[in-house]
């Protein structure tokens, strides 16, 4: 998420303002100040740091209203390698939640507040420079304490969230898989199928899914390529019975069931007869698009013609013993 | 976790005062209820639920500091459900974070809030019986409004955190593996290794590992047979090249560096020349801890010969083109 579309909190407008991808930069040892914290506007070494969470991550303002699940914990780590680089250094958190869930987090998060990093339950309203220092003061409400309040501090950073990647609907229609309200890949079922996709062959796992921390994605990995490993160790793929059929003698070749087939598989073809559609059953995954679209009803779906469905109802419908 | 622990929250004391897992099986079609939403005590409809989450977690008087992970989204999923059965309901769930950080869990949470479910910021210090009307009184303080306040319930839902299986130690020790502080099941790297123990052949998932919901629990179980599935592919299993070895004519056969194995690779057999120490090479991972224990110096590790590791320093300590 780029955070200059929170204007609101200074990034690109004020050096000192960095995200927290920036930050993990500075702490880096390859890094561009060789793992030390300096401040980028005069190198200095900041001595009062703010931490923001939740910049475009349950905001409804950009259209993110999901948790972006990492920050909480990436923000807590940052603010305990600041102690340890710069002991003397206050350090404030600002959050809405600290989402520290995984195992081990809690108690690192107490070990932060037991170093003396200062945790304020607060969305921070605003980030601007102060004339005549220069230092950066954030205006936000202690909502525990219920008061607003302002303080400058030498260096912000902003937990910028997560979004899928720029690219996704390319790799979406490559792949004809499905996107979730949030834009990230859906998986079959969020309960018992967290890795596969509606396209048989086709797993997901990390952030493509959604965001997620490291212990979560690899053993996502691993899972995917379990569910991969299966259709490979069989060495054939089971497909679907029900697809869809083409009664050429109707089809008008009118090229309506190609558009609207989600997986490729019709195909309008030069035949003898004239234009007609020709499915492709080892792609045809049974969704019935076709069929329904059709105008001149030529294509229907295996195991669901019209007299099998009627003898289906009239078989519901004769009582027992009749 | 038993919330009896805890007698503050009035559990096995008060009829009306019962665990998640009570109210999951009030909802359950097949429960005692049929479905249905009453009260235990008088068999009634309740019309002012209470959920109390952080029962038996995030508790250090208790000992469990950590955070159960699935607490917030079942007592979200309870209240949203309490008032699809029940309109006119007044739900309250106090917490100390919301932790909703799955997919589509925010999302959730902000329908549940829609659907007015009131969220207050504080844990509970007390439940306790009103003696005229046999209301249940939650004292809590509102950290959001800065106030202490009484409010009373007709029925008090405790989100009892997860612990461990009373028989993990069995497990641990019929396994040779370890657990963490948080005495669940130890994974050999929280982040790069998350479902392999440090005992090859011996993989975790699900709440063995740690407090974990479905979504994450299926995937970790597909991750770990994938694992599992490694060796099993091969068809052999690499041993450890490291392992220890005993010199008979040293060993006076005390016993000590059987007791010391954390894998029963060492044991003590009567041979021609009395009682010595022998060790599976199959068992043995090559931990050293019968090297460092025995009282005679009779067991060293192959690879780490007092020689080697003198050559060893002798290599690190010259000069290049000396």
């Amino acid at each position: 998420f780029d955070p200059k579309q929170k204007p609101e909190y200074g990034y690109g407008k004020y050096k000192d303002v960095i995200t927290n991808l920036e930050f993990e930069r500075l702490l880096n040892a390859a890094g561009p100040t060789g793992g030390k914290i300096l401040r980028p506007s005069d190198g200095k070494e900041p001595k009062k740091i703010a931490f923001i969470q939740c910049i475009g991550s349950r905001d409804h303002r950009v259209g993110n209203p999901y948790c972006s699940r990492i920050c909480c914990m990436a923000s807590i780590k940052h603010a305990h390698q600041v102690k340890e680089k710069i002991p003397d250094a206050e350090v404030y958190v600002f959050y809405i939640d600290l989402r520290a869930f995984g195992k081990g987090y809690e108690e690192f998060l107490e070990r932060t507040q037991n170093e003396g990093v200062i945790f304020v339950r607060g969305k921070p309203a605003e980030v601007y420079q102060k004339p005549d220092t220069g230092g950066l003061v954030v205006k936000f409400e202690d909502t525990l304490l219920g008061e607003v309040m302002e303080m400058e501090f030498d260096m912000v950073v902003l937990a910028a969230g997560l979004i899928p990647r720029v690219d996704s609907d390319v790799i979406q229609k490559l792949l004809k898989i499905s996107r979730s309200p949030d834009n990230f890949f859906l998986e079959a079922h969020p309960k018992l199928r967290p890795v596969e996709t509606h396209t048989s062959g086709i797993y997901l796992c990390g952030c493509a899914q959604g965001p997620k921390d490291i212990p979560d994605t690899v053993a996502q990995a691993s899972a995917a390529a379990a569910q991969a490993a299966i259709p490979l160790m069989v060495g054939e793929v089971v497909a679907e019975p029900t697809t869809a059929y083409v009664d050429e003698e109707i089809c008008g070749g009118c090229r309506i069931c190609e558009s609207v087939c989600p997986y490729d598989a019709v195909k309008v073809e030069e035949t003898d007869k004239g234009r007609k559609a020709k499915v492709n059953e080892a792609l045809c995954r049974g969704c019935g698009a076709c069929g329904a679209a059709c105008p001149s009803g030529a294509i229907t779906m295996r195991g669901f013609e019209r007299e099998q469905i009627i003898a289906q109802i009239e078989a519901l419908l004769t009582v027992k013993g009749e």
